[in-house]
């Protein structure tokens, strides 16, 4: 395959980076999936400038992938939820962490762990093709042109 | 699990994104795992501006994320390539890929299907317990804290 002859417009990768492709919005989304649901805690946890971190919450409420619900009524207070497809982001999350724990020079023993509810087991969930449940890495896989791959335009 | 008691130094997330959490960085490295090696294809694939891409590619060689190979000698050309610190980034490209093709408004059809080589299924590799491999989303898993959580100091 060569793949540069083929156009990006389109692509899947891309249009996710332009709604999570930035650090402060993984780094708001780490905590939204740890629980963390408030304003003034997900800034403490975070260290995010008060107006990076409103335009951040803003923009992820914009796109749905957070939703505000009120939670008090006398002072009306607000809070930050996960929507469907802000839970469909935890893949990328467990990719980060599996990735920062074993590269990342700041990472040292493990802040977080997972467990498996329904088995108990403790560990990171791991890529495995659908096909066969063997699991998978980068050199067991190839890229194939899909359905939408387009040939770039040659003058 | 009161996650806001816990502080958040050494965590892998953000280990991960202060050296991959930027939208140049992952979009570089979707070209460098679709075999795209070189500064000018990588430019035209994918837009950044010659000065964004020399930042971007000189960090990750810094990182030890890619690694700068000549593979010319007159005139002098040099390639990128993906390292083994590299390519343990695929599963956080294949969370893009998935998250974009459901949910990105841009994303139509997708360009690129991936296919396991050893059993030719078609189709991306999903997150499976590696306990029971049963397929898992968040909603199955729960958040531990692990040997370096560290209670908040409080005054």
């Amino acid at each position: 395959m060569d793949w540069d002859a083929y156009a990006r417009q389109g692509c899947a990768v891309g249009g996710a980076l332009e709604i999570v492709g930035d650090r402060w919005t993984m780094t708001v989304l780490r905590e939204l999936f740890l629980g963390i649901r408030r304003f003034g805690e997900i800034q403490r946890n975070t260290g995010a400038a008060k107006n990076i971190l409103a335009d951040r919450l803003q923009a992820l409420v914009g796109h749905g992938v957070l939703e505000r619900v009120q939670y008090q009524e006398r002072p009306p207070r607000y809070e930050y939820r996960l929507t469907e497809k802000g839970l469909d982001l935890y893949p990328i999350l467990v990719g980060l962490m599996a990735w920062g724990a074993k590269h990342a020079p700041s990472a040292a023993e493990p802040l977080v762990l997972v467990q498996h509810k329904a088995c108990g087991a403790v560990g990171l969930p791991q890529l495995t093709c659908t096909g066969c449940g063997e699991p998978v890495g980068p050199r067991d896989m190839r890229a194939l042109a899909g359905p939408g791959a387009v040939l770039k335009q040659t003058a």
